[in-house]
């Protein structure tokens, strides 16, 4: 028998608990031994919890036992579960959590702590989506040339409503915050945060690359107006938050930013709060995941998945997908300055002659040619232009934008989203 | 080091001796072990092969080589690779194959002669989406609710150009067949038996259900009319050759026919070659696997995934997902006639005054109620009755259809889809 601790009884915990002891029977069968939780963790004892286990507000106490061979750990948070999972794991116990920030900064020094003691965490990236696991074995004959994430769903619920609807976003955030699909404090998912956290771990795992947040491009979507939204219907596009990893070379490019993608592709028809992830491998070409990213019962469902996984193997791999190093070195991180693609950019300016060849005029000096072109009128005297460029670099484009943002005839700085195809 | 020999060496075979050579730095990474193809196994040694390995004509003298770990079987059919998978395994050799029709029939009594000698299979189902990975490691805290899954590439090649160009089958399937996305023989794939036998695996996988190809129900997509694809498209349906397992109480639902289905349902997206599988657990809900289903590199990355897999680990988890038997005993196969489900149907009638009273009457008769219809004018005399109904059972169905084909006015038996959300 199999003793469990979970640290952290909310939502996910709570369901957790309830999946071990209500799929018992399948759970027992699959693993080769009974899987029971037998503690949790509470910051306060006083709320009512739906589960039928002992409950404890001391962690030190629960870490002290013999008798728990594993610990979730399901805080939320950054430092206080980093001890928690620090000291689980050198107490010989293994770790299962769903904590992305936790893992977004000290996923490799937590990896080199547990050395041979497993450290899983399915549930970090895309819910029950079992992402990691197609990554780390499903995929594991193929050098992966790219990786592309609807990861955050609350941005997606956003996104295909001001799609669907043609509604510009802060009308659409106020509607799902009422639904309870977005946090009062939204920053975190709608600023592409959320999405950074788990790109980085996907990164980690398909590329061994190490980056924290900080280092890579991060945008989120609270600037996408109707206009952009009109745009992409016009030209057969849908605009998805995606959090991209991409080989080129020895480079590893990791952005989270608003994108418009074909409608025909796969990861376009990604609607409403649900995840899905692509990935392109060198033999086996594109697979695509897709499922709940996030609630209770998912996530959970991940959770188990890798309990189940330890218990059923002696010893697992390590966290990389590897278990030695790479024979040429390590992947480096790719300067934004030289990630190339195609880009839309909306200019509000005064609607008056020689606006556009002002605007032309600085594209073609830094090397941007343009590939379609909308006007919208605004008013009597403004209007927006939008257009879609071929391909070029960031580091054009955003010299390009800078220089338009200095004409007299544009109102305010130009707004770009990429374009990946 | 591990070394592998390869029985059948064609469009697969020779994926799988390149990606190992090819990709061998992230492939001992991955494995912990340099993993070598050896000798591979051919039918005839006059015929040239583009691979750079030793090649012999006598599977004997490869099964008794001390110095072979694993066998890959790839010969195609089904009691030689029958005998050769047997003896590998009484041998102690691994063997991993990515022969569906051979699984099928035998799978439960290969099982049992591998033991505790790995015998893994990905490649047999969906080519190279780790499907079954998914279910047997991603899905583990999960009871299978259903899974429903496009199997075939070439009947979904076939349905997306009807669909898209409003043609008939037997158009298209030329056009499929000058491609080479056909064979010659097409009844295999258009018949829905490559798609029955890789639905019996995922089965066996989530269910532990024993049932052989001709205890299901079993259709092609050979009689779809451009008609059936205008009633589609006029409802907001894609029509889909489905495998589809089922729980419902203690007996599982297995079939395999062309399907009505939402365009809206993620599963509708998946178009072209292109394969995916949509997997409902109890748990984490719908999840939805997408990617390449055939073609000689996809189908290796699964191949050389499983090798991989037995390499890194000492011992696996055996086929059914399962460490031992379910308490609750084993799932039953449903009978046909109880299935329950939605239904289109086309009606070929004389286009007079009194058929749709006569053909109301007979699915009333029957219980079955009409949720929508069509009338499509053949010539002067006689149309077709395009028709959906409500929920009723295959008992049902046949037994109005039964009736419906004695009538006068009805010009030849009629033809039914069924209707999935």
């Amino acid at each position: 028998m199999i003793k469990i601790a979970i640290i952290g009884v909310g939502t996910v915990g709570e369901s957790v608990v309830k999946i071990l002891q209500e799929n018992r029977d399948i759970i027992t069968a699959r693993a080769g031994k009974e899987i029971v939780p037998v503690v949790g963790v509470v910051r306060s004892l006083e709320k009512k919890r739906d589960v039928d286990i002992e409950l404890t507000s001391s962690v030190e106490d629960v870490l002290k036992r013999d008798d728990i061979d594993m610990v979730i750990e399901l805080m939320g948070g950054v430092e206080e579960p980093y001890k928690v999972v620090r000291s689980a794991l050198e107490s010989g116990k293994s770790v299962v959590t769903a904590n992305k920030a936790l893992l977004a900064y000290h996923r490799y020094e937590l990896q080199d702590i547990a050395g041979d003691i497993p450290f899983e965490y399915e549930a970090s990236v895309a819910g029950g989506i079992p992402i990691i696991t197609a990554l780390r074995d499903g995929l594991s004959a193929n050098h992966i040339e790219s990786i592309q994430g609807i990861m955050n769903g609350t941005s997606n619920f956003i996104l295909t409503k001001m799609i669907n609807e043609g509604e510009d976003f802060n009308k659409v955030l106020k509607e799902a915050q009422d639904l309870g699909y977005a946090e009062a404090d939204p920053t975190f998912d709608v600023g592409g945060f959320d999405a950074g956290h788990k790109l980085l771990i996907l990164a980690s795992i398909a590329y061994g690359i190490d980056a924290k947040p900080e280092d890579i491009l991060i945008e989120g979507i609270t600037e996408i107006s109707a206009d952009d939204i009109e745009f992409a219907n016009e030209f057969g596009y849908s605009i998805k938050l995606l959090g991209i990893a991409k080989r080129v070379g020895d480079e590893v490019e990791l952005r989270v930013h608003p994108t418009l993608v074909p409608n025909s592709d796969m990861i376009a028809k990604v609607d409403g709060v649900m995840n899905g992830v692509s990935v392109i491998g060198d033999r086996v070409g594109e697979t695509l995941y897709y499922g709940a990213g996030a609630g209770g019962d998912a996530t959970a469902s991940a959770v188990v998945a890798n309990i189940i996984d330890i218990v059923r193997h002696d010893k697992k791999a390590p966290m990389l997908g590897f278990k030695k190093p790479l024979e040429n070195g390590e992947l480096k991180l790719k300067s934004r300055d030289d990630i190339k693609t195609r880009y839309y950019i909306r200019v509000e300016v005064e609607d008056r002659a020689g606006v556009l060849a002002e605007l032309s005029k600085i594209l073609g000096d830094s090397g941007i040619s343009i590939e379609a072109m909308l006007q919208k009128n605004i008013d009597e005297n403004s209007a927006n232009l939008l257009l879609s460029t071929h391909k070029t670099t960031e580091k054009s484009i955003v010299e390009a934008i800078n220089k338009i943002e200095t004409l007299s005839s544009v109102k305010k700085r130009p707004y770009m989203i990429r374009i990946e195809k």
